[in-house]
């Protein structure tokens, strides 16, 4: 009754359905389905909902799932368990070929192209005919789901081209490889970052790309699709950073982890507010004097952090997508004083005037002029941070968050003391 | 030499270099082009730089272009245009094919499956052999490059199913089409949101989409490359949304206008701290009598910020990841509090001890308290927001930027100040 239900449904979908079950029930669903729809369903998983149903299976069930994982979620999978487990899964694979496969990919780190690739792919021999093309792929029609091209490749397995499964579709059977083959095919090796690999095959628009060691050996392929999840969860992953939090919640969802992701930056930003209470500590004979400088601190700071983000998002962005690097630096720079000039004139004189009404013209000005200073400084630091954090290798979406935030509360309050130190001494 | 010199760069390549030319300088390096290269090439403009290009062209070479060009980026150039360039460019399209698949896609809106699909796709009649497919394949292979499936139609162009280019291959030449169809196919109408398509393309993995109107009419295609921008782009915007940027600003890079896009919020954020100061005016009196209030409105104020940001965020990226919403809305309220307890508990007992022993027990109880209290009602507030401008229909993204900063800096003061009076008066 329950495999009549679930007939029909894609196994993405059985997965998400899945995500919401205990590990038995899981367990029970994936036992009246076959081993080759169960296997699409578990690579489909979340992460930690995956490590969740596993412990659930002996070795020698998951060994059994793993003939029909491709290699590179097989591999993806095997990681996700605790060593021993790991080496009794392989010790169950009786293929050597799946086994070997999977110990390959299982040498890659997780954020280079050599994990993210799958050994499943159609190669062909440069000297052979199209009918030998043809008879290669049928032979790895089961294994190799998605086919776009057959990559052709010399005698001891060095990439040379590629041609296209419609070239194959429209070429005579008796033509040879080597006549019809692309030889510029677009290839990466195995230790470049994830990242540089979402860059290329989205500049390129590319649905698979060949994956090579340095010597231009053949090693395996990415699809679009993984990638795709790269893109994503990159995205997830700046966002994250950009709020202040250090880690992935997904993860693990218990209380403990989910606050300790939170804790960091707010410590930091703890740490800066009590070094801005010092600060203003400083000044408490002028607050005596004048109460009213104490009102306008959060104006100070909320602006300085609200244009530094802004400042800083506007740089992480142009640095993540380089051609909007096109102006030189100091054309740049000239440009991000204007575009903040603009802005701090027309807030300060907004600020002045209710300030001069609700206050006085002496506050209004203090104020103003401490407000103009704030823009243009955070609007500068907002645009450098990031450019230097760049520079020495780090990621600058740091410092589109509370980072840049709390360097801006104390910037914003050193200017805004000082001026209306200065101003009231007058 | 210049051709020499540019003929092995792929075009997307190409169009990077150009996009640090000027308008004559690129329209001299396309002359050096064949039109097949330089419509590449134009296609792969960023949009602001081709606008620029291409008003140094006539609607007659440009027309010219439009030949080479995918359907799809035809028509999101021609609705760059000026609407009367646009007319004269269609006018000087001779192919009435190219000229009404252009007219056709014009119709729908940028942001929807209708404004992302190109009209190139190759079908077959599901009463169609094998070869007939091939044949069919065959008349259109300069015509459409990226050939994956054959979509399967009945005589009324309704979608039936698809046959992968792996079957066609392995299939013998004179099977139907009706025999090794695949019936299940995924598609789209074309009207769903962009976000829609990309959703469904990266759950089911898929490298292209076929986009059929309300009567199951097959209209175009979609393929993964230029999903693969919307995602990005789509990210791009959220995290501008995030930090209060309210217009891409790489569209019209001006002064003028990259101020604009900062303006809103800048000026949201300014009201926030003149009604800040309004509310600390209402302390004033206490300020006089302890100055040292004051010292802790950026610790008070930085702080609900930074929890409301992290808590919002996290919202967000659950709200956009539709799995993570396993829980139960009270389970998840439930361990939303428990994690604030834990950071509010952490922050406020470390700042106890500091304020104990910079200032007095009674200041480090206010500010204790006060911290507390405001970070358990930042997560509340920074969790409920984004829930809550989801319902509404609005991107919830918008509240993980400085409208929650804004809001959090009113909240915490009162709270702070509130909690400083009462305990004063004790
Ligand atoms: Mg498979
Ligand atoms: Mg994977
Ligand atoms: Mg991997
Ligand atoms: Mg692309
Ligand atoms: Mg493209
Ligand atoms: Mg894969
Ligand atoms: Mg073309
Ligand atoms: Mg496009
Ligand atoms: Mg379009
Ligand atoms: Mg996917
Ligand atoms: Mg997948
Ligand atoms: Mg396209
Ligand atoms: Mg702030």
């Amino acid at each position: 009754r329950l495999q009549e239900r679930l007939e029909p449904l894609h196994p993405a979908d059985i997965s998400q359905v899945l995500e919401e079950l205990d590990a038995d029930e899981a367990k029970y669903v994936l036992a009246q389905l076959d081993h080759e729809t169960g296997a699409e369903i578990i690579s489909n998983l979340e992460t930690e909902t995956r490590r969740r149903f596993l412990r659930n299976f002996s070795s020698e069930e998951l060994a059994a799932y793993m003939y029909h994982i491709d290699s590179d979620d097989a591999a993806d999978i095997l990681n996700e368990q605790p060593i021993q487990v790991r080496e009794e899964i392989i010790a169950h694979i009786d293929d050597p070929k799946v086994a070997s496969d999977v110990l390959e990919l299982l040498r890659y780190e997780e954020d280079r192209a050599g994990g993210l690739m799958a050994k499943e792919l159609v190669k062909a021999n440069v000297n052979w005919s199209i009918r030998q093309c043809i008879e290669e792929i049928r032979r790895q029609a089961e294994e190799v789901e998605r086919l776009y091209s057959v990559y052709v490749v010399d005698d001891r397995d060095k990439l040379l081209g590629r041609v296209s499964l419609k070239r194959i579709v429209l070429a005579n059977d008796r033509a040879r490889v080597a006549d019809i083959y692309e030889p510029d095919v677009i290839a990466i090796e195995s230790y470049r970052d994830a990242e540089e690999v979402a860059e290329i095959m989205r500049r390129y628009d590319l649905e698979a790309i060949p994956v090579i060691n340095v010597q231009g050996k053949l090693l395996g392929r990415i699809t679009i699709d993984d990638v795709v999840d790269v893109i994503t969860e990159q995205a997830e992953k700046d966002q994250q950073i950009m709020s202040g939090l250090t880690e992935t919640p997904e993860d693990d969802d218990s209380v403990w982890s989910l606050s300790r992701a939170r804790l960091p930056w707010l410590l930091i930003g703890m740490m800066g507010g009590l070094l801005g209470a010092r600060f203003i500590g400083v000044f408490e004979d002028d607050l005596t004097v004048i109460p009213a400088m104490a009102f306008f601190i959060p104006l100070i700071t909320a602006t300085g952090g609200n244009v530094g983000i802004q400042s800083s998002t506007v740089v992480v962005q142009s640095l993540a997508n380089r051609s909007a690097l096109g102006d030189s630096f100091w054309g740049r720079m000239l440009k991000v004083l204007l575009v903040a000039l603009v802005n701090a004139l027309v807030i300060s004189m907004v600020v002045f005037g209710f300030v001069f009404i609700s206050e006085s013209i002496k506050m209004a000005f203090v104020v103003a002029i401490a407000l103009f200073s704030v823009v243009m400084l955070a609007s500068l630091m907002g645009t450098l941070t990031p450019l230097a954090l760049d520079h020495f290798g780090i990621n600058p979406a740091v410092a589109s968050g509370p980072f840049i935030t709390t360097a801006n509360d104390l910037l914003g309050l050193a200017v805004y003391f000082s001026v209306a130190h200065l101003l009231y001494q007058l």
